[in-house]
């Protein structure tokens, strides 16, 4: 067995559920369970281990935080019933890619929290409070789907910016490919396409399905499906991307009409100026159509990410360095697009055959993982 | 005080959740309590209480089950959030009815187990175990959202069939009217239309919604919100009812495609002709969207009631006895329905003014509330 897959092999179960998914939400007990392995695995090659106040955990070959240290790295947590490749990839590539290379580097490793927002709803919660993106009071208060809060899950209020981030020399993170652009085993991101997540809630009146007349109806339910269905076709026509994965309907009855459905718009393109249009279009539709049953929309930016575009010069470093590595864009977005604004950052995609993510059928081969950790030692090296 | 005001306040508090709403599934502590208050009200009455083996409980003024008993009574059990007086209202009218006329009467009163079918799905299924239309083993594996089994809550496999409900000479059920059709206090039920709920499961590909391109996917929820608006336009079209109200989908995250979305149907028609092509015109719009989807669609019929139509003879005896009450037909589902194949079956409404039922704002006024324990009394008085 290679090394890689020893490795991989350690924590392949951990989270995961009947259907093959995971279910590694932050702070959790599997993603606990995976914190633990990262302090011993970093135990183990002597490396030392500092949590940052805000859910962070990093190992270090060098003193923490030291002018001049690369940080490698990447998250546990899993969209529920994600792939198992998506985050972990990174962190365990990392620890490899060290045995290969030594621990004699100014090289440091980290485990960002609620990279997906799966658990509290806003991703990159970790990276955006490390960096200041987020107040600490805001993340401290984001409640899960039973309640708890970010803080009380944390149990202690987030620490916040650390400026120390900005001493380091670069941050590069390993991650598997999401799509199937990448047909090599290993490329180099030039740029995250902006982002965002906005929450519709539409409220109606609830009601018997049974006695209400059509005509005396308020229901929310259609203005959601008509969102739905908008967000799909304005998004083909405009070149861009909307996903509604999420919904939740009070009571959620069969026989009664919801009082209030809520909807979760994700929604992706090229350019700033094209999702924004994407976003009127979609709350246009929305709102004429509430109009026509009688139902009430509101809508709150969860989380938006302006368009991240990577250190070009890095990337084509990198891409030099690992053979004229293809550079190219994604549409996912990452720690590694947080931390840009503040230091030279870079990633290394691996190929994804099916281009499967997010789902348990998500799956990078172990000759291309290996060819990862080869890739990030050399990368390692060159910028040590 | 009125003796009803009285009584009502006894049960007014229980199972209420914030936001005004009821959640008093079956077999759960708020309906568990229902029952130790309807022991209790019997045991102040004198009344001997028996169970059936199915989760319904009984008291009954004379020998239990005696031949030319006339039955009354209601459920406990409520929607999620909805109101206080689908059920309950039938229940608390009996005792106060029992109080005018006395007790030396035939009269049972009855309070059936999952009426709504808000916990393992079935309506009725007290009242369908007891008349033989539900297998006892179908109706013990039903699960609720917990996984716990209806067998489980019973605490035992359920007794099904009793042959002594055809002794009884008739049940007449009192109950808060669901719409908005009776403008004077109290109606007197012709029919129940057909109705029934179809479990609708939409299979698709789950993935990531960022980087999967829109031409690539397999969305389960366009196929959805596409089958929401073709059952809404289609009962608009056929004059009949129809809703989705109730949605689940996995994995439910705001950054995947979902793999699967399930969704249920409840239809309802004045006639079952109607409500057949109802059905056929809603699949046939969910199967052509699938196609174009790239997804799948099962369909599974959870429960299907035919055309009630109640008693003729005793609905106008009922109507007589009450000044001449209006009769007319109802879209709501009620154990009278399922026993009315059984004995001979009536049902006395009380004015809802809003017509708002299966929700929070579902109300009838006291001075109704009394005029119905008045009727009541008035048709067991007469009955037996």
């Amino acid at each position: 067995m290679s090394d890689f897959a020893a490795l991989w092999a350690e924590i392949a179960g951990v989270g995961r559920a009947p259907g093959g998914g995971y279910l590694r939400y932050a702070l959790t007990p599997p993603e606990l369970a995976l914190r633990d392995w990262f302090r011993a695995q970093a135990g183990r090659r002597g490396m030392a281990v500092t949590e940052d106040g805000n859910g962070n955990l990093f190992a270090w070959c060098s003193e923490p935080w030291a002018g001049g240290t690369v940080l490698t790295g990447s998250h546990f947590d899993s969209v529920p019933h994600g792939g198992g490749f998506d985050g972990p990839l990174g962190i365990v590539s990392a620890f490899l890619a060290l045995d290969r290379i030594g621990y004699h580097r100014k090289v440091g490793i980290g485990a960002f929290v609620e990279e997906e927002g799966g658990r509290f709803g806003v991703p990159c919660l970790g990276s955006r409070l490390l960096t200041g993106a987020i107040a600490p009071d805001r993340a401290a208060a984001l409640r899960d789907r039973d309640g708890v809060t970010f803080g009380e899950a944390l149990g202690a209020a987030p620490a916040g910016h650390l400026p120390q981030i900005t001493r380091l020399s670069a941050f590069v993170e390993l991650h598997i490919e999401q799509g199937r652009a990448l047909t090599t085993p290993i490329g180099v991101a030039s740029a995250i396409w902006p982002h965002g997540r906005w929450r519709m809630e539409f409220t109606g009146a609830g009601d018997h399905a049974g006695t209400t007349r059509m005509t005396d109806r308020r229901d929310p339910m259609l203005t959601f499906a008509h969102t739905v269905l908008a967000a799909n076709a304005e998004a083909r026509l405009i070149g861009a991307h909307a996903t509604m994965g999420r919904v939740e309907a009070e009571p959620n009855a069969t026989n009664a009409i919801p009082s209030l459905v809520r909807g979760w718009l994700d929604a992706r393109a090229a350019d700033t100026g094209t999702l924004d249009r994407l976003l009127e279009a979609v709350i246009k539709q929305a709102t004429e159509r509430a109009g026509r049953d009688g139902t009430e929309l509101s809508v709150v930016a969860e989380s938006v990410t302006a368009e991240v575009a990577f250190d070009t010069e890095l990337a084509r470093r990198l891409s030099a360095l690992l053979g004229d590595a293809p550079i190219l864009p994604t549409g996912a977005g990452h720690d590694a697009g947080v931390l840009s604004a503040h230091l030279p950052t870079a990633m290394l995609f691996v190929r994804n055959p099916t281009g499967v993510s997010h789902a348990p059928a998500e799956e990078a081969g172990v000759a291309d993982c290996e060819a990862g950790v080869a890739a990030l030692a050399r990368v390692l090296e060159a910028l040590t």
